[in-house]
């Protein structure tokens, strides 16, 4: 029910075209679920700047391709499908072809809203424990950057060698929100965590065997982090990271 | 090595009582950990008006007493002792009267800090979905009114009467940082996430039975939320969860 | 915002003292919540005949006094405290002395509802693997028959000693829905499931010991039975099992 | 030891060729297993309108067509092999051409049974939280269907965005059971339950990645629910679901 | 429907009372459990000279004591009751007095069998692998004597310092069956398997501490053992070691 | 060591030729792992009759054509090669022509040893739910008979339908050992094990889906089987259920 | 057999007493488990200065006593008791009055080898993340002393505030061998091993809550270390740690 | 801020080109980071005659090739590429060709290092329980050996043959430190524990099957070891194991 529904109800009931008890009833019928899309559309305009955003993974390529460029056509904000395949990508690219791919952070994406502005002095910083925890990283570092974000990366700087994450401190300081990804035993989260006052976020990542158990023992050392402003996502979920981080930046 | 140990050693070096090796000497062998915590110190006045915080909980009412009497005398901030019980209180009011108890919460505090502005435009908002989880709120909801901040709660509106949720819409509208507070399947995170663009800080709490599995069930749960900007700290961490929203809720 | 101001407001619109533009913005304005209880008093009417429910544990005394005492004078219908100890039902008393209590079952409840009409022809059956499983048992059945249903038991039929539950055929053949409860290894619910062609709810119990591990065995076990048309609800509980039975029994 | 032979066996006793001794001793060694066949055939009766149904996983191609083949010849109802491949239907079909495939639902049947009635007053619904919850739907919906059911529904609706779900909240009212589907925190079970007085079956499904561990997270989170009316079936089982929502839904 | 029973329906038959109809009906409708009883009941004899078995966790004092007193009257075997307390016992000593109890095993019993025939040339050994299994190994010593054998027992005799077990090399090569208790790693179990041609029934106990999680560390080694013939009991069930030995022991 | 080396010892010493010194020394020496050695090969006597035995996973089909090769020289008995795949058995060929393959079992084997007397008398009988289970079945079985036993086989007797176990009263009762093979809830092994007086060996298989988590709910289930006489060895292990089976089954 | 014992058998031999048929079988039967025995004595050697040691746990005050008592008269080492309450101690007294208790590491021990040279060039130091990981610490600590090693100890320097353990580099370079302990999330262990080239032994605790599952997150945390050069041993295991670090630090 | 930079300041400072002021703020600035390299640098020179390692997995070809070259033109050290594969080597070998490549311990090296002596009198034990663990011992080995190590091995000594590994008491003893490779149930670390004085790096492996998920139940076993001195590293982590051992076996 438009804003124009409504006082045309209005109209008619002061014209008599529409009795009290009608008008009445239509109102109290105003159907749960317009009001529900209401509430959401004015949500919606809040949300204003942030990407449409498809999970590609258990979507075949026909699906990916029509939904991102539907979302092509009724937006103008960037779009970006998550856990993509070339193969997703492929297909995209016959409806979108100034769609692009980024094979290491499998994300299909289209950069193109100049609305965004992106706040030097407010950059989010991803760190990484070791050079296979990349890719998560780049999935991180592409969501938050085509969420409207400066971002900056420091890779390679685990605990283990911790001069390298030392050398870094600039930067630490530097961050507004920070990204800490790794596998293993996690513990760069706890050390970071230790050596900022701005919220951490980690992200616990599969890379490890034996009984790294897929990310779990890294999942479990982040979420007993002794340091505090440490909270977690899921493992390997480089895209939660980048949207939560981006959200936080964004606050005033 | 403070300001004047360095002043010194120049002196002595331009007077001659120390020759040029012995001075780039004793630089070049500046203890490290003093470095450190030159380091750290500069960190400190960072953390202005953050309360100084003592984890009670494997401490004897001896050891919390002496260690709140401590900070009392050397900070002007507010004081926190978490997990504490009424035998840690006791103790402390030998030697700081002033000390306050909050038995649900089970923590030991000083509220003094006048310098502390809570900002009214910047809420902190604490849900849970029943009333036995609200131990860990209040926890969260303590620790972030002594962080200086301005929080607003509502407990018991989980999902099993979404229509509870529902009425507290504009409170979620109105806040900076979300605490989602919630045992059993902790599916009260996700509706959350999807019903605003702020950061969710979700709880899970040991409330439940059988395949609750204290609090297993919630975690997995949130950490697996559907919706975008949903973090994770531990099992019934109501102070990680109001130390990290005061972090966040600061940010400008 | 209930009917009479929506009348109030088309009549004020009318007189001009509210501007069209007034009365739009207030009719778009209906609260959200408000919208969401109508629905849920909607609901409402369809629970006609359900007992309320107080979930004691985690509650004080006082808690569940009140909160019975209110249900109490706002409601007709029966009333059920679950997981109650004494101490619960002593404080009860204080305030509805006609309340009564089951120390097997822990249930405080009011059994005083006399529009219920339990139907002879549309049974629940309780069937348990031993002795120790009753507890839970006897949860379900009171459940179950304050929501107004014929219950019937049939105690420690397991299958190690298989004849004693072949013994129990006819009543078996005679249930509308039938609720299994077992720990260990829960593998009546699988031979029961055979047995019939109504559905059967199985509740895992917290009986057994060493790799029973308080029920995840027998739960496993229910979730993998063989047979067709069993599902499980959560470890120890009878009240869950008992309501739904109570759900499934009436439809018709 | 059918009806003829006890005839016999008494005509032999009267007319002397049996003596009493050896009579009595012939009733008492009625072989225990035909008595058990005769007590399942009387079941079997029960059973009149619900398909054959085969488990395909684990079995040869050749295997699943001779089962099939050999249920086509000998009943008239609907057939169903479960967990089916194209390999599995490819064989099938040399020998029962008539019979189809899903490949979504993996599902090969024979949808010929005309004595079925399906009642549009008793209505199957089936919720999905996300579209890739789809394939374990469609298997529970096919089921449901060819066990004689109307059944209704509605995919993608998950808690993140809850007004999809809301607009659907007409065919909740409607349905006479509801079953669940989803992966990742399976929330939707929970909100579910709290906006219906129907039982609900929930189906985890091993949709969702790190901790969601094929289900696990889903599956405890349904165990855990918080609504009353909810009970769970097996990771991904579909078949399951809609084998028992038929049960329910038929009974009067 | 007892011999007498049969032969009562025949001769009904033969004189004309009972039309061949209805006997044939009659024989038809043998109550099925019946039939199962008769069928238990032949079971019954081939157990001959086996105890009465209580299992009294779960049960209370009372309850244990009629059911002892009751199979005290109705036998004349050995009786046992295991997982018993102290309280269990002064209770069944009031209608039982020449029951006894074995306070480490936790068993009331009643040694009472006359036609036991305990057969040197077929011992049960138990080991142990510490002092702390004890309990665990009494428990099965007791029941295996109380079932009638030969039982010989080493305890203390770890791996660790594997020169213990080797000094009872005799004893393993003297045993028909041998029982291994072990917590922590379990090892013993696989070195023993190895030492023996003999069945070896495996019985973790919760003694341990940290990851030994109860006695799960040593479930799972011994279930991977890489001996042959070595099988396993649930956690700490001496009780069931010594039944099932006493059932290996007694083949020939 | 040997005897004679001993005898040798012995005249040195008394010729003079070695001091008593040197002697006594000598025989202090006996090197330990000898008198091991001696003490193994007097159990290999122990072994007559058994199989040598393969563990091929793991190995190459080079190295398992080799130990296949060298055991057919230096023994007389059966030959038995575990988990081989046909690559496996197609180089065993190469030098062991007589050697049989049973794919379904992926045993390799020799049945040449005519010395195993297989009796009648004593019975193995294998049990299984589904016809999934047959493959560890027809491990076992083979297994079994190779080792020198009449084993006899019931497949597809899971308690769902429980008159297709009931109808093997017969087999259960002529037989002296037996296997229960069941994946999913595993509650076949407690069936049994209530018909039975005779050893039961419960393998739980990897069969199921979902929450079957590759066997662990079988698992759990059988160490919980509250029928008594159940032992239960690894996930999948029908050899180890067949060597077990055959070493009680020897006892007499 | 004692070497007198040897000669006596030559002697008799050689004297005819003994013919060579006798003396032959006497040397090959010299009982397996005597050789063990001196097989073992001769170790026992190895280990001159190493305490004995009594697991007090799970055994009984009394028990304790005597084996202290006994341990007391028969050598000249130092003694522990480990995980002994004060009751053990009160018993111990009885016997031995110079035995000493140290009730934070639940030691009862007597230190009075005076032939254990504490060698300062080869210290063992032992790191804690937090104050409340100091008991299992002092039981590290103590039993390395008891094993007669000279032990550094710096607690409370976790990874959070990493200027701590920085202040203690001096101690970590000085060390020979390092013990780290640490619950939570156990980041210590990684972050040392970074900064040593000496083993690292990491102990996990049991401190911690919520998804620190008493140690596992700690322990996970630990065997996935990114550092190069850490074992990890029981969760708790205090004692194991010391008595490693003192094997280690010996070694020369 | 090498020497020649601190030289230069204080000359600068003598020189009254800098001021008081100025020279001892550049001395308090000393960036932190490369305080930390001059510390790390010294730490180098301790690990002189320490192999490069690179850890392969999840590296492309080209990234271990270019390391791996970097390296080489950049030390005189051996070097080590673990978790290796062919495609690795045969992209090394393009710049490296003198590297060497071991498939069954999956590494790329370089053993040039004419600086190593490798202790006779040192050596390193490496045992197994099966052949089916020697990849991961030789991943320990080769690793040793390149560290500067004498290794010796004894392979496939698991403790259900124990006289295998009794045969090997000659090596246990001559060796300085042990590592004890093993799967299914891991018993032979607490057997070779209880054997030596010497530390034992216990190393679980994936080996096994059904239960032993995957390494679990051997890592578990290895945790609870009852022997004083054993210590566990990650599941299948042969390179961890040797780089520990070399670390011990290189203390004096």
């Amino acid at each position: 029910m438009k804003k124009k529904d409504i006082v045309k109800l209005l109209q008619d009931y002061k014209q008599g075209t529409l009795s009290e008890e009608e008008a009445a009833a239509k109102i109290a019928e105003v159907p749960f679920e317009e009001m529900q899309f209401a509430e959401i559309d004015h949500h919606r305009e809040l949300r204003q700047g942030m990407p449409e955003v498809i999970y590609a993974a258990g979507k075949t390529p026909e699906q990916v391709r029509d939904i991102f460029a539907s979302l092509y056509s009724h937006s103008d904000g960037n779009l970006l499908a998550t856990r993509a395949s070339r193969e997703h990508y492929d297909k995209v690219l016959e409806k979108v072809p100034e769609a692009e791919y980024d094979e290491t952070a499998r994300l299909i994406y289209l950069d193109r809203d100049r609305s965004l502005q992106r706040d030097e002095n407010h950059q989010i910083l991803i760190l990484t424990a070791g050079t296979s925890d990349v890719p998560v990283a780049e999935e991180a570092r592409l969501t938050a950057y085509l969420f409207g974000n400066v971002v900056k990366t420091c890779y390679d700087c685990g605990v283990a060698g911790i001069h390298r994450l030392f050398a870094h401190l600039p930067e630490i300081k530097a961050a507004n929100v920070i990204i800490v990804i790794a596998g293993m035993e996690g513990a760069l989260a706890s050390v970071v965590g230790g050596l900022t006052d701005k919220p951490v976020i980690a992200v616990p990542t599969s890379v490890g065997y034996g009984a790294s158990f897929k990310g779990v023992a890294a999942l479990l050392s982040m979420l007993n982090s002794c340091a505090m402003g440490v909270s977690v996502v899921n493992i390997d979920n480089g895209f939660g990271a980048g949207a939560l981080a981006s959200k936080i930046n964004k606050l005033r």
